[in-house]
């Protein structure tokens, strides 16, 4: 984005902040005892360049799950990674369901290398990865039952897009008991304006954005 | 929005588009052959002034549910309502789930006036009412096995606010296997921006976004 | 059941019993840390004479369910009751779905007295009353969402009948991720044998079955 | 079973039968439009002998569900199977949830000869093979929304358990909105009485219980 666009939104958002100041939205909703670092469809078609559905910014995410992902793993903590696959991307029998009439779906096959974690940030073996068939990591997937089985009270949430699977998941979260934070640095998009503008809604209504070191901190220092 | 920041989104939003139609996003989903309306939290906690939810543009958003309205009633076409409410707004045990901690729910105080569905729209008789308690219109209700049992295959979304409800229905419609289509002058906000970019997030990966005009023409067309 | 009948299930049951037993099933799940009451369809067209839904036993229901409430009321546990009631019983609009192709769904009036639980359990202030279309108090409802923003690991459960509402909800419940715990006194139903196959079933595979006396034990000694 | 307990049974069932006609319960729900065959758990571990989970009767099932196959794969109509497996069998981490606390869970390995479909009945190319996680095939998965894209609204079911995964699917795909068909010559259990109660549970409340004739015949004569 130049910066006419970027002064332009962010006029934007300080506005809207008032607005929702006033009224009472946009309040924290703070960290519970036990999160789960839900990592979205960091798998090599968004993640690598030359895809369509390759995502910016992984100079940056990469190494943010990377310092997560330790943090997790040191306090035994829940790990979970979606990738967006498909077994049948041809005919009326797709797992694609609708998805294709919208976006590219068909290039997304199951057990492809296109859509395995990038091995930068593997799984490790006990870590689960959900393959899922529709944005949201929660809607048709077993995670909420799994997190609730695994008494995780909160969702820390990385990866892509914003404009779609991770703000989806998001929204998911809260509906379904999680509290989702989103780390500021471990998200992106493939589109410009796209990441400010849905972390903007997020954090109005749905979870709390916050950087990095915050979240980092935050599991450092309590009991979790 | 001044024109200053209209012409910032403007640009930001023909630059996403090109990518868009480069990488094969933003498809047309088109109408299925049974459709029904869902409108979205048109209660008077978000149509009518003074309310911490109220929202913006009903002067167009009321018209237009109207007419829709009335061709679906013409057609016996099932016509769903939502509003948003709460039985219990204070303690552990409410239904307002986690989503008091981010915005003002507790107002929304079930079986009040503050949520009754405003009556320049009012549900007739044998249409649905659906009290939902999180953003989405299926999320923890009966819509979609409604819909299905109902032989329904495509969702007319209308109502507020594009930044939510409206947008986490239709990201469900489409996971749940319903073609979204939103009608352009049936949706608004509390916020400025906040219609234009929602919009243009559906439109690119989870709907159609289409003209009241195009909606009313195709409804009073097809066989349906 | 005469005492033929009776022999017969023990002499199958038991049977059984040896089989699951030799090959690993009917594990005890246990109580969690803090526990939910739902109470199953105690409204009067289950819990008193004289309509198609008429159940058994609720000589034995309504004070192993009065004894519960005192319990958890006591200890300010989350409290939750279940009807099952519809708006539209006429017309291809019915949120009754599909089920009125199976059981006489349509005498379930929403907002009747035929709906309204029995007032020798009624509810008190601040405590859910779920109106839910289908057999499982999960299903197309905010229960697992609301158990889960509550803390909740286990639901105790109550009601009828014991070969739908009462076997589906606890279905639901261990896949959802809380541990079931179906209390012998406080279910029926309305046919012979239902409750001793549903039990065996549920034992088996899927929840606790456990006489009253030792879940209100469980209830008072531990820190819940 | 022995000829008394069979007797038994029976004389329950038409006590059961009587009272539940005298109600209106057990009404046919019929076959719609656009069915799809959805085979529960036909994997080794189920269909051949020697695991915990082995079940009786494949000596009818497998031809049964041959027959179906060739019918719905020579129409063009959908096929799922599902099979139930984990990724993660040890510690908290596990995608079991909490089913291992009641069942010998731990035991399904995924991607393991265990719970590969057996290959007497093998998927070709372009049916979809759902790995499960819970009792019922539409819990955390993407069936309903497969289905309803697809424009299905009947499932005919086959498989085991009838005490679990068969019955659980069947309760979800009614509440759902799905027609559920159970063919009687192609479910089983490892228990005796399991399938004669359960499957009248399902007759009586959930789905048709059919002959395999009379399914094929319906199957051969309609436009599906």
């Amino acid at each position: 984005m130049n910066d006419e666009i970027r002064r332009a939104l962010d006029t934007l958002f300080a506005a809207d902040s008032e607005l929702y100041a006033n009224r009472g939205f946009a309040r924290r909703i703070g960290f519970g005892k036990r999160p789960a670092l839900v990592n979205i469809d960091l798998a090599n078609a968004w993640t690598r360049p030359g895809y369509a559905f390759s995502c910016e910014g992984m100079e940056t995410i990469i190494p943010a799950v990377q310092a997560l992902l330790t943090v997790f793993r040191a306090k035994g903590l829940p790990v979970v990674y979606t990738t967006t696959a498909y077994d049948v991307t041809d005919g009326p029998n797709t797992d694609m369901g609708l998805w294709h009439y919208k976006i590219p779906a068909q290039v997304l096959q199951a057990g492809s290398d296109t859509v395995a974690i990038d091995d930068r940030i593997a799984p490790m073996e006990g870590e689960q990865l959900i393959v899922k068939k529709r944005a949201s990591a929660f809607h048709g997937t077993y995670l909420a039952g799994f997190l609730r089985a695994n008494n995780v009270d909160t969702v820390v949430v990385t990866g892509v897009t914003m404009s779609a699977c991770v703000r989806n998941t998001v929204e998911d979260a809260i509906a379904d008991g999680f509290k989702p934070i989103v780390v500021r640095e471990a998200v992106d998009d493939r589109i410009q304006g796209a990441v400010a503008w849905n972390l903007f809604d997020v954090d109005a209504k749905f979870g709390d954005v916050e950087p990095l070191d915050t979240v980092l901190q935050h599991l450092q220092c309590n009991e979790a």
